[in-house]
Parts: structure tokens; C-alpha cells; sequence
């Protein structure tokens, strides 16, 4: 679970009604290598159909400024947002991309995605 | 319902014996926050296949201008413009999308569609 | 139909064996709106995949010029410029995109196929 | 006078003992054409080299949102918000640009500068 | 003199107590090929300081305009729009850049300059 | 045939049990149009999935250059581009695009594939 | 085998139960051409969804940085960094991808793929 | 000064007879804003001559990062990261440029020089 | 002096009162190398200021393309058409610039000038 | 001295009666870090006005190619291959500019420059 768990907050999906899609980035995402103690810096993408809730804007940007003094690898952060998001607005479907910085000359780049039942089913 | 959709006006789609696609894009998109009283920006991008009625450009952009004064969230003024559009023109398919400004270094985007009828049978 | 439909020609297919595709891509399409009077300006791009005829480039700059006095609107322009390649050099498929310039702080985008037979059949 | 003339704050120069550039750009500018009533967009940035007063950058984007319903030329948005900027914090240079959206089919640009003093005696 | 002269109108400078900049930039030129009677495309900027006479916008895009079916060489649209405008607003300073399209494989661009003074002793 | 087919060299596949793609890009292709002598210009592009042969690399140069004094269109350029390569290496798919240069205000692109049997079967 | 292997290390996968992708995309690497013993220079990009291991990235730096004095042509490199990282981490699917530099004019892009089980089954 | 002044280090500039530019761009940047305790982000640039020592990358790395948990305002930033590497390496010229993410719709950069004797003496 | 010296053609400046700036840009040029007689590829831009001639456009494309079967180095490419546009128009100033691709992984650029008088009495 | 020195080459300048500007850029530099084995990457341009002699292209490959195993820092590396280029050509004026890869989350670029006289008596 993030650190900032606590502050994400929901509201009513205003259009439940319908499958539509909402996209959040943020650029300004940094948390601690654990191996180093060194700085990571990475931007954030969110996308997901909402089901009942809706992830609120600002309560987002909290919890993701509370990575900032927290030691996690990459592969960890990303199924850590996606697992603490779908738990606070249990989407239809949600995809969490990391793209972090340059380290020893390499880019790294995760995405893990949830459906809330097969996709098939869903979604074409 | 938008705050124009009086001025939303139609004309006869020149060519119903065919699916085409028309797409207006506006980046002069501005509402305003209902939570905090600030304005807000984005690009609106209209994508559709007409049935029997395509979108007044003219009107259109009155349309839009008319939300300037308005309080509403992204996740619904993309709703909102997409249910007053399919009103009016009764489209074989719409998607409407927005692209939101910088908010809280997080930057957002809002994307719904609509079928007259199951796409499936439709399209490919 | 095209006022320079006079001037449009074809050449034999060299490799009527094979399905491949050609794309033209005309920057400086300019026409007049039909209710202001006022100069439209576009970028036109027709993609086919020819059976006995190609269009002969030469032609289509001329066929294309042709539209600088035509009072149209982009829905129309769009349709009609494929209505009349087709008619001239019958494509196995063929679409038609034009790109228009900002009016009113929008700009469009309109697209028209078409497919000789059922796509579903001829095409993955 | 700006209408947000009494939104400005400013703050005292950290560092007044050197000539240093400050520059903010604001891409969420909009007013009305005082003709035609049309909103109007633009992207402001304005650069300076502060004496003993700094811009508050909160009171700075107050200001430029107070633009919102007032009627003003292009050529007038830019001398405004360089003659009130003037006023409320005396630097040592600066210019105000702004960039306007596309109105039949022509963008424009508008800059305007100040020096407290002959620019050649105190800069190279 | 361009044919759409009688179109050009000015109206006066809201703030000549101060060198600023005007720019204007219209991706919109076409005028026709004296020699071969083709169509030419181009964009056209201006960018001038007023004195007394600012050029009115609307009035620019009609004066550009008239040159849609004007047989004249790249070399001479630039002159005569630098003196056209010059003429009607007598400016501080002024430049006109044409930016042509590719012809034969070669893209052109020609800029001419006007200074109401020696440009030494008015400007930096 | 292509006037440098003698040029062509081929190598064993390293890896002919595995599906992998190979993309050669030449931004250095030249020809001469058939019709009024002038140069053409345009690059080429060439994708293939290998089965017992490899492309040689500096033949491939050889061959490509080979065509800088040769009479052809853009449509049989490509053709002949891939009947050549697919009678050299056998590949189990191959396609072979070309990006010409503008001629009278229009560019094209040009596109054939090859597949040694029905793409179906083979590929996804 | 690549010249590195032995530097290869991997960490258990923190989330198994999840299907997500990893990227790595190094823009360093350089290898030797075994015909003309010139250098070679290329962008890699490694793209896997894990099974129970992951690729340390510090091991995986070290790995690629081995080929520096390797005699390989790219059609190989490919395959060989393919290879060896199946090997180690046993991915559900696995792509590699390589990006060289011109030589004689001509860019290459080599890429080759790994799926533990039938892709059909596993991912949509 | 800098919280991480006591990291910076120089060594002894290897060529002392000849001025030359040296540029160290770090895009991970962050500290806090001491009004809100939000974090702000931002690309720090450092051009400089030197002239007996060089900043050593890694000490300037460290030196950078230590303003993780600093409160302090972007026009701040700017010159204490100035006086900081002035007093460590005594450069013949040096500027500081800090290009800070969007804040309230309004991005900013602040820039600082210093030169070791009257700039006009010394350099063009 | 080029090959194609006899095609370069020249017209009246229309407006020789004026400085004012032409600038032409091929980016079809292709020469031979006189060493290795490969086929060297580049980016030609030539600016001037006419005195009392032109260079006629369709005359300056022969002019170009008749270095197609030439062998000559980069360096002689440039001054060659800098001495020959010279002696045939006798402009105020004229600069030629040659980019070349990549060749052995270097791209190089040849830059050279002419000024009829000293530029420092003509030109600031 | 850079350990390729004695393959670079010269030849005779082919106009030494004009000053004009040849520039060469690599991609494809690297070199190791003498403080931790690692190795270096960058892009090389070197930009000069020749006296009586031309660095010879393939030799300068030949020569930057030789700090592939040499272990030097960025700064060392600029004003080394300054030194060799102005011995082997003696040219009028010289620059060589070095842009290295991102290391510890900071890119450089280390820029050198040589005049055979002071620069004011020569040049503009």
C-alpha cells in the first residue's frame, strides 16, 4: 500500500450510465531508489473507465507526493498505485505507466493494467 | 444540458448514402471550476459519422463559447457536450474528447463515445 | 462533380497482380465557402489501392486546382473528390482525407471511403 | 489600468545586489474583442530583471485572469500588463509578449518593453 | 500596389508614446504564377513598430486576399505589400516575410525591410 | 527487373527459427521520371521477416543506387524493389514503401507487400 | 551466448500474480561490424512481461556494455540479447529491439520476439 | 547557501590556458515551496568558464539533490545555487538558469550571471 | 565552375532600391564523390541580396540538378556555386550553405560568403 | 594528444582566398571514464574556417574513433581533440564542441574554441 493511501479521496461518477475513459499525468513523480538512497524521477500516467467512483483530482495529487521519501523499486511502484486505485474506485478497467528517468544510461518504462471482469466481455 | 444548447444548429448531412467522418478540434475551450472558482482550459476534438444532420460549424463554436461562465468538472462537461451533440444531430457515432490544462501538475483528458447502434453490427 | 473532372486521367496499372497502396498528398487545396465567400484552405490526401488505373499525378494537381473558384463546403469537397476519382480510375479501395484550416478558433478534419467490394472480404 | 490591477502583490528582491532574469508565461490568457464581443486567447509571457520589488506569482495569475470579461484590443492587452507591472514593482527592465490565437486565418504577436533608465548604460 | 489596397484601413495606435511590436502571420497567401499561370502558396508575416496608424485586422486578411487571382512573382508580392502597408501606416519600422512552397524542388522565402529613420539612432 | 539485380548478395539467416523482422531505410534513393527526365527523389523503406536469407547490406546500397540513372515511375519503382528482394532472399513476408519528393505541390507514398503464403496461416 | 552473460542478474518478480510490462531502453550501446572491425552504434529496447524474474538493471547494463569489443552483426545482436535474457528470466513474452546508426546511407531496425506459451492463449 | 554545500567538490581545471564552456544540465530538480509545502520541480542549467577548478559531476549531483527538503523560492534557487558554485570554483563567468514546472497555469525560469572581472574586458 | 554554368539564367530586380533578401533551398542536390565515386546527398540554401539580377528559379534548379554525374568534394561544391551564382548576378551579398548526409557516421556542413563591397559600410 | 593522432589527414584547402565555415558532427563518440571504467558517449562537432588545409573526413573518423578505449574526462577529451585538429590543420579559427550522455541524472557539453589571431582583427 502507498504511503499516502489515506488521503485518496472519490466522488460520484457523474455518468455511470455510460463506459467512457479518464486520463490523469502527472510529470512530477519522484520516490527513492531502496538499493541507492538515490532520487527516482518518473511520470505517472492513470487511465481507467470508472464504474461507481471517480478518483478526485487533488486527493490524487497528494498520494502521489507521498512516494516522495519512500524507498520502492519501479516494478514496485506501478502495481502499488494500480492495486491502492482500484481498491479506493473499483473501476471497470485501469492502467497505471511509469516512464522513469535515464539510470546508467537506461530508460525504464511499466505499465500493469486491471479489468473488473474478463475484457472480454466488455469491452471490444 | 450545456449552457448553449440553444444555439446548436444542423444542417443535412450531402452525403447519408455514405459512413464518412468529420472531426472539429477547438483549443479554445475555457469553464470554469465548480469547487474553486478558477477558470479552466482545454481542447475539445468532436469526432463523428453523420446520419441524416451534420453539425453548424458557426454554431457550434457559440456552443462551446457558451460554457465560458459555466461551473462544471471535466468528466462531465465531456459528457454533457457529447449527450447535446447526439441530441441535436442523432450521429451514427460520436466520440467527443478533452484535454484538460496543467492542474496540481497533473494534466487530464476526458473521452466518451456514443453508437446509435450496437457497433458491432456497424462498423469493423 | 469536381469542376475539373474534364481534366483527371489515368494510366494503366503496371502490376495489376498484386494489391498495393499509393498516396497523394496535396498541401494547397483552396476553395470558397459557399455562404461567406471567403477563401477555405486545406490539405488533401487520397489513398487507393489500384485495379486497372492509376491516377496520373499531373492530372490530379490540375483536377485539384481546379476547385480555387468552387463555392463548397468541407463535407461535400471531401465526398465529391472521391466520387469522382473513383468513377475515374475505379480503385479496388480508395479514401479521401482532407485537412481545413482554423475558422472560428476550429478546424476540421473529414474522411470518406471506398471499398469496391466488401471490405470484409478483399482486406484483413 | 488592468481590471485586476488590485489583485498584484509583489515581494522584496531576495538578491537585489544583481541584475538576474525573472520570466513567467501564463498559456491560459483569454479577454473579449471589444468589436466583435468573440473571446479572445493567448499565451503571455513576461520576462524582467526585478530592482527591489519581485511579482507574486499567485497575485500574477489573479491579475492576468481578471482579463477574462473585459473588451480590449491586442495591441492594448500587451501595453496594459506592461504599464501596470511597471507600476507595482519598478524593475529594471522588462517585456510583455503575447501571442495570440488565429483570427481569419492570421496569428499575432504583440511585445512591448520598458527600462527604468537608458538600456545602453546599464545593460551590454 | 496590391489589388485589394482601397481594403486596407488603419486606425490609431493606442499607445505611441512607446516602441513596441506588432507581428502578423497568415498561412493563408496564394497568387498565381505570372510566367506559367499555376497557383503559389506562401505564408506571409509582418512585423512592424507604429507610429501613429496601427493595420486593422480584418482589413489585412481582405488586402491578402485580393491577391488570390494576381498573376505576380514571388520577388514582387513582398515589395508590394512592404510598400502597400507602409503607405497606409506609415511605421516606425517594418518587415515583410514570404515563406513560398516548393517549386521544382526549391522552397523560397523573401523578406524586405522599411525604416521610417535611420534604424541606428531609433533603435538598439 | 531493376538495373543493379546483379548487385544483390544474400547471407544465411543467423536465427531461421524464429519469426524476426529486419527494416532497411534509405533516405538516398534517386531516379529519373520516364516522362520529363527530371530527377526524382525519395525514401525508401524495406520490412521483412527472413526465412533461409538475409539482405547484404552494402549490396543492398549498390542495388539501390543502381536505379540513379534509370527511367521509372514511383508506382513500378516499389514493385520492382520488392520482386527483385523477394526473388534474392525468399522472405517469409516482405514490404517495400517509398516516400517520394514533392512534385507539383503533391507528395506520394507508394506501398507493397509480399507474403511467401497466405499471411493468415503465419503471422497474427 | 552474449560476451556478458555471466553478468546477467535477476530479482523475484514483486507482483506474479499480475500480467505487466516492463521496458528498458538503452540508447548506448555499440558493438563492432565482424566484417570491416568499424564500430557499430544502436538504441536497444527490451520489452517483457514477467513470470517470477525480473532483469536487474544495473546487471543489465553491464550485460550490454560487453558487447563493446564484440565482432556481431545486427541480425544477430538481436537475437543473441533475446536469447540470453530468456534464459535468465524466463518471461511470459519478450521483445527486443534494435535501432542502428547509418552506414552507406542505410539505417537498420532488427527486432525479434519470445512468447513462453502460445500467445493466442495467454494475451489478447 | 544550499543545504548541500559541504557535497560540492572541484578538481583542478586540466586546461587553465585557454577559456572554455563548460554546461551541466540536471532535469531532476526538486525542492519545496516554503509558502505552500507543496513540491516544485524544475531543470537546472550551469554554463561556466572556468578557471583554476572544475565542479566535479557527482559531488554537483549530490550538492543539487540536497535541496530535496529545502523551502525555498525559485528566484532564491537560482542565485544561491550561483553563490554556491562561485565560492566553491572562483569560474571566470558562470550562469545559472532554472526552468520551474507549471504553477496556477504559469510556468517560469529565472536566470543568474556572474563574472569574475567586468564582462566587457574579458570576453566578446 | 558547375556543369550547368550555361543554364544559370537571371531577370531584372524589381524593386533595386531596396535591400532586401532572397533565400532558395534545394533539398535535392546529389553530386559524386570524386574519390570513392559513390553519390553524395544534400540540403543546398542559397540567400542573397540582388543588386540589379535575379536568379531565375527554374534556371537554378538545371543548374543544380547538372552536378548530378560531377565528382566533387564537399568543400569545392560550395564555392563552386557560391563563384558561379556570383558572376551571374552580381548580388550585394550572397551566402551558399551545403548540409551533406551522413557519411562514415559524420554529417558535415560547408558555409561560404560574398560581399560585392566591405559589408561593415553596407550592412549593420 | 588523442591516442588516433597519427591517422588524422589533411588535405589542400580548395579556396584558401575565401574564409569560409566547414562543420563536422559525430554521433557516435565514446570513450571511458577514467574514475570508473564506464564508458562515455556523445556527440562531437567540430566547426572550422581552413587556412591552406581540410581535415580529411575519413581520417577524422579514423581519429575520433581511436578514444574508444582511452580513458579521459568530457572536459580533457574537448580541449585534446582541439589541440590535435589545430596542429594537423592550422586553421584560422576553430570550435569543437562535445554534448556527453546523461550521468547521474546530468547531461553536459563542453565547448572549446581556438583563433589563429585575435579574433577581433579577422572576423566580424
Amino acid at each position: 500500500m502507498g504511503p499516502g493511501m489515506a488521503q485518496l479521496e472519490s466522488f460520484p461518477n457523474p455518468h455511470p450510465g455510460r463506459d467512457y475513459t479518464i486520463e490523469h499525468t502527472s510529470s512530477e513523480f519522484t520516490s527513492v531508489c531502496p538499493k541507492t538512497g538515490q532520487p527516482d524521477f518518473g511520470t505517472i500516467r492513470i487511465t481507467y473507465v470508472p464504474e461507481r467512483l471517480c478518483v478526485e483530482l487533488k486527493s490524487l495529487k497528494l498520494y502521489l507526493q507521498a512516494f516522495r521519501d519512500q524507498g520502492i523499486f519501479y516494478e514496485d511502484v506501478i502495481n502499488v498505485i494500480l492495486d491502492d486505485l482500484v481498491r479506493a474506485t473499483r473501476p471497470r478497467t485501469m492502467t497505471v505507466e511509469g516512464r522513469f528517468s535515464v539510470r546508467g544510461g537506461i530508460s525504464s518504462v511499466v505499465t500493469a493494467s486491471h479489468a473488473s471482469r474478463p475484457a472480454r466481455s466488455r469491452k471490444r
